[in-house]
């Protein structure tokens, strides 16, 4: 996939993942992915999303920035949503909170096949003080 | 300036911070840089990284993955160090831990303009238990 293919790919991930539309994470997450260092699948993968949307039902992913280079994707994204209790080891309960992640992805027959993410929580952190 | 010559750039910017090589940061850092939404400049990030290398005697930056877009660069770097007291917050005190840092770059004029950076803390206070 060409550069612009593979943004345009990455953008249509994010839409699903902000439709909840999980019978088509299959089409964008490969069968054996690995999500920092865990062999979830995308059964698994599909398990951990719909968790979070449980922790933080007003959860939505927004593209801050994306940089791409096939077959990778590396992604800034911002959530601003209120995690309904513990979240990330913190007491959040119910707060409304702005954070980010810095993602990368490696993509491979036109899926994701590997996620090594970094969530900034002591940005969390500063919030709940 | 092309894919390969950005991705060959940033090496080198990797490398002065690795040989604490200040005098040669200027090359590589814009004058107006913003680290984090602060506005630095290169004087506050050349002092930012000194205090780091005081913090942690043993700092050492490995580039794990790169993905280069011009004018972006995002990178994971992989640390294996021993802060010798506390560490974004956390009681380290000369324990070496392993951790990573998913960071954003936006490169003018082949010199880095902003950077968005988020270190792994969870991994180090998975490390602390």
């Amino acid at each position: 996939m060409t550069t612009p293919e593979l943004s345009l790919r990455y953008r249509r991930y994010i839409d699903v993942l902000n439709r909840q539309d999980w019978d088509s994470l299959g089409e964008y997450v490969a069968d054996d992915v690995v999500h920092n260092g865990r062999a979830l699948g995308v059964a698994g993968y599909r398990a951990m999303l719909a968790q979070d949307y449980r922790d933080i039902p007003d959860l939505h992913f927004a593209i801050e920035r994306m940089v791409c280079e096939p077959p990778h994707v590396a992604a800034r994204l911002r959530f601003h949503c209120t995690p309904v209790g513990r979240f990330l080891g913190l007491d959040v309960n119910g707060r409304t909170v702005d954070f980010t992640e810095n993602v990368f992805y490696a993509w491979r027959d036109g899926r994701i096949a590997e996620v090594w993410s970094v969530i900034d929580k002591a940005a969390i952190e500063a919030q709940l003080r």
